[in-house]
């Protein structure tokens, strides 16, 4: 552990600087007691955390690649969610040992994510201990048109993006049993889980459609209430509109799958409220980057949220996992 | 643990929001997505991290109002060390379990030193593991304006702030013996370590007569090459002016006195060069904000750190605590 060849070991996978860095509003990044950074006029500046821990939020074991990917990705949900635009990380790293091939493959999967948003790493931290990931975000958006949460008006629609409850599905299924014989739709359920997607671009386009907005880490169940309670309304959903992979279909049985849609965490969808008379404009724009966008409900005055199902009020159990994580 | 209660007791300690960040340039705190903050034209952000990590950046079982204290502190310092306005804070917390003495108290010694600095909590995430801290700060500084690591000159004094040594020798008696034994003098360095000064009062000033800066986390004798280094300078120190307290004079011999002087962490002491006709313009700062300053060397052309004692050289065995931490 006292081994300075391990903190050279870890600075080589962390410390790429340079051209990149300097054309992304970095004035100075990694190597200094801080990070210097050009704000341009005109924009708020969005900022979040969000930690994994093994054990919690990723199987001991998982592939570092994986690790690396999802940790950067939950932080990218969270500009999705303010449809902000992500520019620049901090990676908080706290590690049992510098082994170099876990590292390779952390770094590997953060990276190529990171590079795939054009979001340059400019700090962070290396601590030994039990494997505990943060990463700060820092993402910008042109002031005032940022998606919150507490902006839905009464007759909006109630809209989420990609299918919900694959990434709880592939949780269960990587806990369930060995890599090797899991079949191809389950094996697109662990990659859910895996490899979630964040939904920035789409998040961007939905800036001036969407009256509010957050991402789904908790679970719709879990998730719903807090953007219905934040905007004073109550939000209508009827279950049968959920989306739901074929891969879920295919692997689970209704009831299962949409315990799964309702309760399940990790997916990184976005959920969103518009207007009903800009909800075309808003598929189209799905439409076009490719993001599936399906209406499930609307807000109406009241407060928290009323499920239906066939027309009748449908009782939700569970409540999302909604607490301490 | 999966107790919901317990994310409450959480929300509770942290969910400090209203008046006071309205008035610090915060759109929107904690409770959405990621917090908004408005960044004002000339200044350049200024963002870092930091972990600790129990057991291994303090003792198990440490006092929760100190771990609060020094999560801040050692990123206040990090601020200070780029002459930054430290403005705000996101906080990563892992704990295992959701203890509401435990919390009150590290939420108090966390708050009390923001309040003291006018630094606002904007976010953060709470999650169940092993007790690990991680803040990321964000500072402001009128752009071109930041202290760094490479502005050093040849010629330039060398100069610390206040006392060297301290919170290592207070380390090591916490490790060594009940706190009911312990003496006055060594009380004193157990309160540098548990609850460590920030210099940004002091690094304010130095801006405009300071060229280059760097905070003492790793000691000294870890820290001053990485200064050199980027500077691409030697570093040339009289030994015999390193700054020590009568504390660490009391409760060390000469020699181990000067140990801790050179090789132990976490002072959080300011490291600066200052050109020789604007040193007097920087002791003045200091003696006015009541912080002590010693020119302990100065900088000139070539490569690491020269050391010596009583115009000899001397060979320093320890780099510091630079290594995998």
């Amino acid at each position: 552990m006292a081994n300075p060849g391990e903190f050279e070991l870890i600075r080589r996978f962390f410390a790429r600087n340079g051209a990149r860095a300097a054309a992304a509003g970095v004035e100075l990044g990694i190597g200094d007691d801080a990070a210097l950074l050009h704000i341009p006029p005109h924009a708020d500046l969005v900022v979040a955390v969000d930690t994994l821990v093994e054990g919690r939020h990723f199987p001991v074991g998982s592939d570092a690649r994986s690790i690396g990917h999802r940790a950067l990705a939950v932080n990218l949900s969270d500009m999705a969610a303010m449809g902000a635009q992500p520019r620049w990380a901090l990676l908080a790293l706290t590690l049992p040992t510098a082994d170099e091939k876990w590292l390779a493959g952390f770094a590997g999967g953060l990276y190529a994510l990171a590079d795939q948003h054009a979001v340059v790493l400019v700090g962070g931290d290396t601590t030994a201990g039990p494997l505990t990931i943060s990463v700060q975000i820092l993402g910008l958006v042109p002031r005032g048109e940022a998606l919150r949460r507490d902006g839905a008006k009464a007759g909006d629609l109630l809209a989420v993006t990609g299918t919900l409850g694959d990434a709880a599905a592939g949780l269960k299924v990587l806990q369930r049993q060995d890599r090797a014989g899991i079949n191809p739709h389950e094996l697109e359920l662990v990659k859910r889980f895996e490899y979630p997607d964040s939904r920035v671009q789409f998040a961007l386009a939905a800036r001036g459609l969407a009256t509010a907005a957050m991402d789904l880490s908790d679970g719709l169940a879990g998730d719903l209430p807090k953007l219905a309670q934040a905007s004073g309304l109550c939000a209508f959903v009827d279950i049968g509109q959920l989306p739901v992979s074929a891969a879920l279909r295919a692997s689970a049985s209704v009831d299962l799958a949409r315990e799964f849609a309702l309760c399940g965490g990790d997916d990184y969808e976005l959920l969103l409220t518009v207007p009903r008379e800009q909800y075309q404009q808003l598929a189209n724009a799905a439409a076009r980057l490719g993001v599936p966008l399906a209406a499930i409900g609307d807000m109406r005055p009241g407060a928290g949220v009323n499920w239906s199902k066939d027309g009748a009020e449908f009782a939700v159990a569970a409540t999302g996992y909604d607490h301490f994580r």
